[in-house]
């Protein structure tokens, strides 16, 4: 076998665990390990300190070298994430690693290429092997020049990775980005490979038989979102085609442990994770959009690839007219109340001196389309087309649509048929959170139209077993009301059932 | 896009819920793939009577193909098991799919090749596309007389299918494989992957240059053992690569249902799964072994493959001599009261007239090394490798090794210093179930000896949380106490503390 391997499961595993672990599953890891044929284990990273809580395995302190070294038979590597650490930085981060770390690897955005040359240089004066690990490999076709800079690396490290960050690279890809690194440098390379398309295997494969002399996995592809090629695969595969023996009881003995925290925290692919491979789109932020649930699918994968080609897909939409008058407004949530009490409210609204209505949620808005009076539609997170699949005969009179303010993250959609009364608010500032909530938009827009009493209904709140994301939205509502009331100008009103605190409870049968 | 595409979820995903499936997900499942980018829907079985409980999709009845039909605009399939259906049988099956199943696949085992293609012929003749499903794909080359019969599917077939089944191919077995096929028939040609390496979208693709006419895919990879194809991950691949347009909506509305499901049953790779595919060994028969526990993967591993290369791993050993008696006999258990109470447990040994040492496990047998008779060590399941990894200083004197009857499933292995004190059993009688167990070996053993007393310690039961594996070793020893006392010949004594009801209770101190 001309390539090594190397096992980062301590270092890579630790995003999901906060670079923390239990000591027993350290234990067993370097023990197995010993009887498995992989040449370096990176335990995990050496930092300056950072302003947030991150485990043992962030920094590695002596002892943790220490004890590594004397329950593993394998070289030890840490990692140094270039954006944080500068050369003047090496000798206190680095020294302690002296006799206990055979290689230290650089993580590298190919933008900081360049500054990322003298750090290591001043790694490799320590006497370390050093790594060169840049990141987003799928991307490096539009990094003009960093490619042109690949062969300054020579003689400063001693491997040279491709990292395939978005975990969106195909075979061909590898064999392609291959030959140009080789054509600059006569360095070792390296492959760390993702597994969003599940073609961490294939990829690494590949790199092998391109001539790579190093690649990475971790134990169960522990690591980062989608995660890792996974040790038991590739050494299982390398097995079966008869190029490693293999003590597959060593192998299971680590697995197990790792499998039950899999259990838990969940990594692997998925189809958000996917996508972010597909096209390489950063997968914390396609993650960060669809947990945050505002935004369907169809919508985060459009903004975000809209946004890393640089296309224009947000309107600079004409601002709400804060001269159009209301005395009072009633926002309409998605809640069954709605609904069920819909001709109570119906009634209620034409009592009403000077009234608009501010739908939430396209979920009730057909139960009031026979109201004369203003009616609005907030068009935040995926309102818009759900609004087009729910509201089938939409007329134009007495209507508007409102969207959050300029510019939107998730870009501008407008159902066609309201294209013509379409506007956005300047701001949003009564709250501090939330901006891209439905409800904020409503009550933003409420405040905007100067109301003085403000009216909700089908905000019920949720009974019964609760899911997560019920609790999650329940409790941002929540949170909205509160900066509502504290911002003073308007006490909300919930006309039908409600569970939230800080709507104050009225009965819609009490005012008509 | 000049291939088609065919989802197979509820057929293949059947394994894991045994063909029934809540009538909310087929429905969310129907109407998300009318919104997505494939052509045919495989969803299920239909089959002649069997004799265990199978479910709705496993036979299909016509309120099944009415029902799949008014909700699905795809083109619907049904698949059979050739081994299970004859000609005759066709009538009856698939007259009533006439109207609404386009195509009806058949699964084949190469061996059974040319039987089929009487069947094929019988379903073309009622108007359906035919499917030739042939599987193990990734042991065709030992399948010399079917490769040699593929054109014969010429006019019989409209798709001949490429099935991995061990999901052990790599890419480049596909295109060989292809190329096998493609040089005999011109039908067109089809590919199902599995996931066992995670290499299903590689060969896919891979499949698809080479110009197959059809693929498969599961949502989530749903499907027997490791899985399949993730659906989702194929159409994010040809949706990044460009070759179809995408409604990620509806793609991830049918995703979200099966991945809750994924979470209950577990399907998706792992090592065994993934030792299967590497060695093309059935991944039933290695799980199977793996949650038997009596051996480890590298036991397992070895004899699978040894049995599947036709090597001779078994050895026939003499068989334990009848004519040794003994009045009584100890078996001693891993239990911790076969430590904590060794020193009465010995005194009471030196103190028994005529007695020998049965030890079932090794864990405990080090606590008796300088008693003075005879010692038996029982070598089932994984104990040959655990005594040598336990008990150093082994002198043969006054020591047996005895091993399970010949021939033994899992091959022989005995530790070297044993070899010449090694004896098998002719057979175990005494219990029906459970010949794998070393419990069940250590009581044959002493009955073969013609022992009239038999001693328990170290058989203690487990207190406080119990592990499920602790649990059905418990209940496997209970019923091997059980079959003991039926047997009659000995009345099973525990001279240490049991949780064991078979188990009679007796205080070793009363006795010594």
């Amino acid at each position: 076998m001309n390539f090594k391997l190397l096992d980062c499961t301590l270092r890579d595993g630790g995003y999901y665990t906060n670079w923390d672990f239990d000591k027993d599953i350290v234990e067993t890891y370097f023990k197995s390990f010993n009887n498995l044929p992989v040449d370096y284990l990176e335990i995990g990273y050496r930092s300056n300190p950072m302003k947030s809580y991150l485990g043992e395995y962030f920094y590695c302190p002596t002892y943790v070298l220490e004890e590594a070294k004397s329950k593993s038979t394998k070289k030890l590597v840490i990692i140094l994430n270039e954006k944080d650490v500068r050369e003047d930085h090496v000798p206190n981060l680095l020294e302690p690693c002296i006799g206990y770390i055979s290689m230290v690897r650089i993580a590298i955005d190919p933008k900081n290429f360049k500054r990322a040359l003298g750090l290591a240089a001043a790694v490799k004066k320590l006497g370390f092997e050093v790594g060169f690990n840049v990141m987003y490999m799928s991307n490096w076709e539009n990094e003009k020049e960093f490619l042109g800079q690949i062969k300054e690396v020579n003689g400063v490290a001693d491997y040279f990775y491709m990292v395939d960050s978005f975990g969106g690279v195909y075979p061909e890809d590898v064999k392609k980005t291959f030959d140009i690194v080789r054509n600059q440098t006569d360095t070792k390379i390296g492959f760390h490979g993702h597994n969003n398309l599940q073609l961490a295997l294939v990829n690494t494969l590949t790199a092998i038989d391109c001539g790579v002399s190093i690649v990475d996995a971790t134990v169960t592809g522990m690591g980062r979102g989608a995660g890792n090629l996974q040790t038991e695969l590739l050494l299982t595969a390398l097995n079966g085609k008869g190029e490693i023996d293999l003590d597959f009881n060593a192998l299971s003995q680590v697995v197990a442990p790792f499998e039950a925290m899999q259990k838990e925290y969940g990594w692997g692919t998925n189809l958000p994770y996917m996508v972010s491979g597909a096209n390489s789109l950063p997968q914390k932020e396609v993650m960060s959009w669809v947990t945050k649930r505002y935004y369907s699918l169809n919508s985060i994968i459009r903004a975000l690839s809209n946004q890393s080609r640089g296309l224009e897909d947000n309107v600079d939409l004409k601002n709400l007219d804060e001269e159009k008058k209301f005395k009072s407004a009633i926002i309409i949530g998605g809640g069954p109340s709605g609904k069920k009490h819909s001709k109570a409210i119906n009634e209620f609204i034409e009592k009403q001196e000077s009234i608009c209505i501010i739908h939430s949620s396209s979920k009730n808005s057909q139960e009031f389309k026979d109201v004369s009076t203003l009616q609005i539609h907030c068009l935040a997170g995926n309102e818009g087309h759900r609004l087009e699949d729910s509201y089938i005969d939409m007329s134009i009179k007495d209507k508007l649509a409102i969207l959050p303010p300029y510019p939107r993250s998730m870009g501008t959609y407008i159902p066609e048929k309201l294209e013509k009364v379409a506007f956005q608010l300047e701001a949003i500032n009564f709250t501090d959170k939330f901006h891209e909530s439905v409800t904020s938009l409503a009550i933003e827009t409420a405040l905007t139209l100067g109301v003085e009493k403000l009216y909700f209904a089908g905000y019920d709140g949720y009974l019964g077993e609760i899911k997560t994301q019920e609790l999650e939205l329940f409790n941002e509502n929540e949170y909205i009301f509160k900066s509502l009331k504290k911002n003073g100008k308007v006490t909300p009103v919930s006309i039908t059932p409600t569970l939230y605190d800080n709507l104050e409870p009225q009965s819609v049968f009490a005012l008509i």
